[in-house]
């Protein structure tokens, strides 16, 4: 008996890739469009200017036009006297013919009148009884910008393949021009996958949304070409045989996300090899494996990875510069910054795009210790690892490559949920990226230096103590260093019942079904202290006080999992904040205690502008006034205890 | 009698400027739109993920489910069998619940069975009458993704305010979002003046087209906010008091452009006195001075210049920031780039805005030497000249703020309009700036280091010598010393006559009419040089020769102007390119001569890898079948002649 094997083709080199992807023929159409729209887009020819522009000799100045050698004997004291023939207003049509010793009123923007070939601004004069008296002399040209001084007709003006902008689409009107000829490139967006459902559907269990169609859209563009959507095909050949058929008439590019491995029902690269060629199957760069480059009836097909991320990031290295290159753009567009490793990183030996997050100039991997799958919300771009290349050090240099517009955080913040972080980012001013990953994800965030605060909520009772200690006895038990603990606020923590709920407190619970946070969360924790006090009080063992609560075991992700849970009748009682009531009008909150949830700040960040900015924020009338509900400061609000 | 004086108000320094606009309320609206729409958009509202991603624990993997203590045991060797359940592919919602020694077929994508938790892959496995065997150990979790750990459920994804680009696009598609919440800017646009006409239109004499409206259009659409155009509004007061009250209604913002100045027929200032209130009347910055701003029902109007460079300067300096920041972007958007002046420049000791272009690093004035009016196609941004600044010399470093986006152009080219140049570019793939200005304009643009590369063709017969000489005389008696020449291709020159003309010759035009090209054309030196000859050989005068041709003074400024001239029956003859009557069907054109076109190239650039492409260029065999109809490459072409 063998072991099974997939039908992978031989992977190409990056290189390789590069240059198949290169020698793809995309032909852009023309299309004509109007000036409002034409912003972003690439001219599709040559433009030649029909009309100077200025079309005639214009005044730059309101005053008079006058033959200037008619001035050259004037002063203030002695000025010249001339004839004034009449009034040339702006857009006017009126013609004069100045002679010695005449003049024509004329205002900005007029036509110079025949035998004129100056204008006295009219500072420098007075006039009165059909005469001018002009105070300075003027020189030949003066005051006046010449026919076609801006732009000369049978100029080129704007070359094919230009890029407009605000500029260009200025010339381009003031040429004349009402509607321009574009390029049109088509591309058309598939995704694949029995598992896909488009956004503002139901979501079906075992089913998720669609993001590439979305992403790819937004992705195209932006590179100034046209997406089309096709929508979500089912995993079935005759049904992706014709949409492909569809597509391919209809566009000059085509990409597919989903369906390309070699699993059970990926059919993409089959189906491109019966109707065409297949060029490439497979990139040898993660997350480039699944890559099928193809090409029917001279259409290119590009078949990208499903995973939202791994396919933007493909789109972005390999199919933006073809789009752009076919538009005839620039190249070298690539949004880059330089920065250093946050933290140290493992890779594989094999070249690798992966996808990082930055704050201030520190990248970390954006990966939510989901293993192989990592996050589209936390990575602001990606970093190339070489070949060969199997551990990367903190502090090491490193280049990362945005997704198109990015807005960079200031700070990366972990730990336990807390509405209370989105009121010090929108009070601070400040950008966070927020992972919360629970009390214990926060702790190792901080060890790991993959966060620059972690908000911890985790309660110890320390043998030989009386009351509860918060986030210190973990720190000590973890050996944390290199961290400073910044008390924050004290948040009420209770149980979230329906509204029509008989439960009163924790002593209500038995027999009843409870919908318990997560291990690893401070909550979880606290309540277990909790019933330990009551099953003492009691006189019973907290184990045998556990059994009687259906469900303690379980562990709910999140304060709106338990939400749900209850609302919905899955569960008679939760565990959670106040504010949680206030946005859910059907719950009552059950005070059981209140516990204190602080901030664990790395030492090597604690003097930075942003950290020092989020404390002040912490320590402000402002924020404690703008508390949510349940969460209120105190006297130890912003105090620091340092870690030895 | 006492001068006319401008009714200017006091002029409000550029720092009360920037408070006066910084205090204006901007109000945007909110709408709602697809997600395909949205790119670019700013997001009106915190975004609150309902649903965790994935929302459910899926595989990342081809492969089985399985328990993974079930594995712990399995070896190459030794695999450990498991009895198949059954099959869940992607997007399935089958339900199975595995055991211990039990497994399920899945697939990527696919959501995890209860009672499994991991998944083997399947190269890893093998399969025979409903048992798998495992080849290899799964540690718990190991290929499965688990739920929320991409986007956690009641998280807040994405804050209001924020731009979205694809990444954020994916996000809200992959929590479900069609729709999203985005702030709507609505920003009117009236352009004043009685001398503009729409493009498109007709444009009769003494009208312009108007450019602004389109200008303003596209900036305004690249802040992110949402023109909309009120068109051009005569300068009478009750049409623009209307037109105003319109827009008030509709807008958040207006911006016009014209009318500010005082000038006679000006009153926007006036209407704003009169509706609402003027906050600023002129800003002391060239060329700010005829700004408006004020207010109208608190809806805030700014007046811009009528001069297209002049609007979209203070749009960019005052205007956009303005809108970024009522849209909630990040400050700072300005593209700019450091350069060094690449000539000297005298300023008037006032603030300054002055359009400047840039190529190579070297910073340009936009100027066409057009007196106080600027190119808009010729710039390609601006500098800020600081007040008493009255000289700036070359090589001065200075910081070019950019108009939207930019394509620098890798070569200045100057001189006499020649149709080879279009061709040079496009074979180069350099991006070419001209600036056709004849040739003596070439030579003193060099002189001047305004420009790279010169194309001229300036004969002079020096006493004592036989033929005629092309260019060095002119080197010579201008001692223009700092550049290289090198000879170009020769271009046959002639008259341009119409069709069924009867003229065959210079002979012919004695009596007839014609149109000459301007002063400092190489083709008009050229002409003159041809009719001295023919009266030579007649025994007449030159002067009596050219008295006897009408119109032999005339002056085209560009070949464009000759042929309409001679077309439309204007002119009986022309002069000019063979080229010309392959583009005006109507001509026919009869050799005069044949000369030489030689390009004239600064000393400092000589050397650099575009001068080298544009030369390699100009000696290639593709060059040489391509050019226009009556120029040819010849013997001499590329040939350098150092210039003491």
């Amino acid at each position: 008996m063998l072991m099974k094997r997939k039908e992978f083709r031989e992977l190409v080199s990056v290189e390789e890739a590069r240059k198949i992807i290169n020698s793809l023929e995309i032909l852009p159409e023309k299309e004509n469009i109007t000036l409002e729209n034409a912003s972003g887009k690439t001219l599709a020819e040559d433009i030649v200017t029909g009309i100077n522009v200025p079309p005639f000799a214009r005044a730059v100045m309101d005053g008079y036009a006058v033959r200037a050698e008619d001035t050259y004997a004037s002063s203030e004291t002695e000025p010249v006297k001339l004839k004034l023939l009449g009034n040339i207003p702006a857009g006017s049509d009126a013609k004069f013919e100045v002679l010695a010793g005449e003049a024509v009123e004329i205002a900005t923007g007029a036509p110079i009148p025949e035998g004129a070939d100056a204008v006295v601004m009219v500072e420098y004069t007075s006039e009165e009884n059909e005469t001018v008296s002009v105070f300075i002399p003027v020189t030949i040209g003066e005051n006046i910008m010449k026919a076609g001084s801006d732009i000369q007709k049978g100029e080129r003006v704007l070359r094919r393949g230009r890029k407009l902008g605000t500029r260009e689409i200025g010339v381009l009107a003031s040429i004349g021009k009402k509607e321009v000829p574009v390029l049109r490139l088509p591309v058309g967006i598939i995704s694949t996958g029995d598992e896909l459902v488009n956004p503002g559907e139901n979501l079906a269990y075992g089913k998720v949304y669609d993001a590439n169609s979305y992403t790819l859209y937004a992705g195209v563009q932006e590179c100034g070409a046209l997406p089309l959507l096709y929508g979500i095909m089912e995993d079935d050949e005759s049904v992706m045989r014709k949409a492909l058929e569809t597509a391919v008439s209809e566009c000059a590019l085509i990409l597919t996300s989903g369906s390309t491995s070699s699993g059970v029902g990926d059919v993409m690269y089959r189906l491109i090899d019966e109707a065409g060629e297949t060029l490439a199957h497979g990139i040898n760069i993660k997350p480039g494996k699944p890559v099928v480059i193809g090409i029917i009836k001279g259409v290119p097909i590009i078949g990208l990875p499903g995973n939202p991320t791994s396919a933007l990031m493909i789109f972005n290295e390999f199919v933006a510069p073809l789009l752009r290159k076919s538009l005839g753009a620039e190249a070298g567009i690539r949004k880059t910054e330089k920065g250093i490793m946050g933290t140290d990183l493992r890779s594989e030996g094999r070249q690798q795009l992966l996808p990082v997050g930055i704050a201030r100039g520190r990248v970390y991997p954006a990966d939510r210790g989901s293993g192989a799958i990592t996050s589209l919300a936390g990575a602001d771009g990606f970093i190339e690892i070489p070949p060969k290349t199997e551990f990367i050090e903190a502090g090491t240099p490193v280049e990362v490559t945005f997704f198109g517009e990015v807005e960079k955080p200031d700070l990366l913040i972990a730990g336990g949920f807390c509405p209370g972080i989105d009121i010090l980012e929108d009070l601070s001013g400040l950008r966070f990226r927020t992972l919360y990953a629970g009390s214990s994800g926060g702790f190792s965030a901080i060890a790991a230096k993959t966060a620059d605060i972690a908000g911890v909520n985790m309660p110890s009772k320390p043998k030989g103590q009386a009351g509860i200690l918060y986030n210190t006895p973990t720190i000590e038990s973890m050996r944390l260093s290199g961290a400073v603990l910044v008390k924050g606020y004290r948040r009420e923590v209770g149980l979230l019942v329906r509204q029509e709920s008989r439960i009163t407190g924790l002593e209500d619970l038995k027999g009843k079904r409870l919908i318990n946070r997560n291990r690893g969360s401070g909550i979880r924790a606290l309540l277990d202290m909790k019933i330990e006090e009551l099953a003492g009080e009691k006189g019973i063992s907290k184990k045998e006080y556990i059994n009687s609560i259906l469900g303690y075991s379980s562990g709910a992700k999140s304060e709106v999992a338990v939400c749900e849970a209850v609302l919905s009748g899955k569960a008679d009682a939760g565990v959670g904040l106040k504010d949680s009531t206030e946005k859910n009008n059907g719950l009552k909150f059950i005070k059981i205690a209140e516990e204190e949830y602080d901030f664990l700040v790395r030492k090597e960040v604690f003097d930075t502008r942003e950290v020092k900015k989020f404390l002040q924020t912490l320590c402000s009338a402002e924020f404690a006034s703008k508390v949510p509900s349940g969460l209120r400061v105190y006297e130890r609000t912003g105090e620091v205890i340092h870690i030895e």
